[in-house]
């Protein structure tokens, strides 16, 4: 990890860019695959799972008793940890639902808001080496809290056709019985354009590769909603003599283990500090299945020793990180000096691993710098709150003059005469 | 207006269909201008108000003085109108802010979340005949009681270089100073990447031309945050037999008005309903300022007769409007069949512009069947919602297994790790 030691703040900004990836050229290829689902629909997912998948299908829904099948493959202590995490999920995510609350504005005006759930939403689940069953978690909850009618699931297959155990486990628990064996840019335009297999859906979560993330973002152009921006997942740890070095690295390397371009920070006001986590780095980086890959991501991470705590936070602000982990025994004082950032970590005993599966919070969270405009994902990304408004005769007569004034300074006849008219007819009546 | 008389439910996703804008042409057009604000900063958003706004600037921002000369020029009566509008809304939208709730969701282990200010937002507002001070207070308002730091106004000079006074009377009423004199896509460009005079913000809001949602879409690609992405202006009313005509054309007319490219959907299941409504649009239209703009709006527009209030609703659905009016004396329990809309007006004195100036409610919502996926805006466009969690000893010793086992089966050995290491500390304690 390359070391700053006291920078300007002036360098910050610089210190804080993310590395860049270019993915102009992928374009016209995700674009291609877009027009070719729309265009010719299943037969094109099919040939796709045979070219990317190297898999032949007969069908792109998964059927019951492929459900029934990998239940028998999940461990029951894996079982029982889904519970555990499912229930803690649900209990935060169930506190976010928004009771309707009607507010009269002014005597006879009355206003409220009422959270519905997006009828269609469909969420993808990268394929590799390791099933993302958590991520099944973290949006298929919060899509049932917020009572979305219809829910699909695009997971690419192996190239046994089948679908990881613990990913049909998961969903099934869930109660999303839709999942379609389509991976990659191809499932994005599938769940765009819709199939004769596969609904079309009015927003789309997920994470993904960079072909996911680029149909992601034409899918968007096109109308359809998606969830957030994407870029490579991060963590920052600000840490001050309190903390324990061993459990800032374990943090930073089970950031660094997700990928090459995972981003690692670490902050300190103590010089002691950054050495200590140093030594355990190495230490711990020699026992991990993952070293080399962790290896590439600490090599572009960095490590900054700050002239205060508060200067820790002013720094982390500005780099508006995924994951901030206060690792200190003040962490909750601290905490106020958060204003951009994913998700929060607070103490020495609140690991990232925590949120990225049990704890209760949700994972899918916005990177890149993207926390200083975006929250993460939660039972708000799945609704639409919409505004309802009734006014009574009085409500009309108490508003209406000033509605007039207003059209009329604005050059709207036709909004002032709907006031007027009813006005009139009140007079009269 | 088109007029359909029981049509198949087969055909009514073709019935709403949008016209479609072409809008790609714009593409190279806007981004020479991004680019050209990005590289020459103030000195090319003087010379595009030379070009577009016939303007010679000095200066870019509105300077104090200005605002007090707009004060004096503003009637007491629009004064006190605005004042009015300005109540309602900031009580609608101070109740929409979230407390934070702590939430054990396993003994010692504490979730909430906190709402935020977006730190820097910046809101555009078009310029033309009309001075739509009705939308800074829709978009200042719930940004200043999010707690945004930095709130900046771009909107379009006279080409005598001034800004209309209702404009900035209503910006300074809110504590708004930061107005500058830009417009178009170089106001969007600037807020994006920032210029001398005006800073970078995060997230874009409101409304404008083709060149503006244009410039808003590429910022967003370029990792700025907008409100929403934009289509013209609709109303759908759905009306049954107790509603009064003539109030039901001057809806449709008050949204008629906006533009030829509005849209205007009359549902009811009653024929009679029909004529009479078109009776009165005859009379009303022929008084308008603005009645060749709202015949053409008209004649790209539709009514239908259904065959139950029921299936109006489920027509209404699918179109998904941004205001729908239930004119009706029962539309508190009609209103539940409401599936899929940005707002929504009760009953025969909720007409649309009690929502678009005063009523408390935003009038700044989805349209063009954006409403399946977003909602308006409303504080929650102007916070991030940031998760906090913090683990006892007692937390991470009874989620900790959980937590191993789901890691372990991701293939995430150094999540594990990170548990691990913690765990053993506290039994070695």
């Amino acid at each position: 990890m390359k070391t700053y030691n006291l920078p300007n703040p002036d360098s910050w900004k610089e210190i804080c860019k993310r590395p860049v990836f270019n993915t102009r050229d992928l374009t016209e290829q995700v674009n291609a695959i877009m027009d070719d689902v729309r265009l010719n629909g299943d037969s094109a997912l099919y040939r796709y799972a045979q070219k990317f998948d190297q898999c032949t299908l007969t069908e792109l829904q998964v059927r019951p008793e492929e459900f029934e099948t990998a239940s028998s493959l999940v461990s029951i202590e894996l079982k029982q940890a889904i519970q555990v995490a499912k229930a803690n999920i649900e209990k935060f995510h169930t506190a976010q639902v928004e009771e309707s609350k009607v507010i009269e504005t002014m005597p006879g005006v009355f206003c409220w808001r009422k959270s519905v759930g997006i009828e269609k939403v469909g969420l993808y689940i990268p394929g590799g080496t390791a099933p993302l069953f958590s991520t099944i978690l973290m949006l298929g909850i919060p899509a049932k809290i917020a009572g979305c009618n219809e829910i699909l699931l695009c997971t690419p297959p192996s190239s046994a056709g089948s679908i990881h155990a613990a990913i049909l486990f998961t969903a099934q628990l869930l109660g999303i019985t839709q999942v379609y064996k389509v991976g990659g840019a191809q499932a994005i335009a599938a769940m765009c354009n819709g199939t004769d297999s596969i609904p079309a859906v009015s927003k789309i979560f997920g994470p993904g590769n960079q072909f996911v993330t680029k149909a992601k973002e034409l899918a968007q152009l096109s109308g359809v909603a998606i969830d957030m921006p994407a870029g490579p997942s991060e963590v920052l740890v600000i840490a001050d003599k309190t903390c324990v070095p061993a459990f800032v690295a374990a943090d930073l390397l089970s950031q660094a283990e997700h990928g090459a371009d995972s981003q690692v920070v670490l902050l300190s006001d103590d010089a002691q500090v950054l050495e200590e986590v140093k030594v355990q780095l190495a230490i711990q980086l020699a026992t991990l299945p993952r070293m080399e890959m962790a290896q590439q991501a600490l090599d572009k991470s960095f490590m900054v020793r700050c002239a205060s705590m508060e200067q820790c936070f002013e720094l982390s602000n500005v780099y508006a990180p995924e994951h901030v982990i206060i690792a200190s025994e003040n962490a909750e004082s601290l905490a106020e000096g958060v204003v951009n950032a994913g998700s929060v970590f607070l103490g020495n005993y609140s690991c990232e691993s925590a949120g990225d599966y049990a704890s209760g919070t949700n994972h899918t969270l916005p990177t890149n710098g993207f926390a200083k405009a975006y929250s993460g994902v939660s039972v708000d990304s799945f609704v639409r709150k919409i505004t309802f408004q009734k006014l009574s005769a009085e409500g009309i007569q108490g508003i209406g003059a000033a509605i007039e004034t207003m059209a009329e300074a604005e050059e709207l006849f036709a909004h002032k005469n709907a006031v007027s008219l009813r006005l009139k007819s009140l007079e009269n009546g």
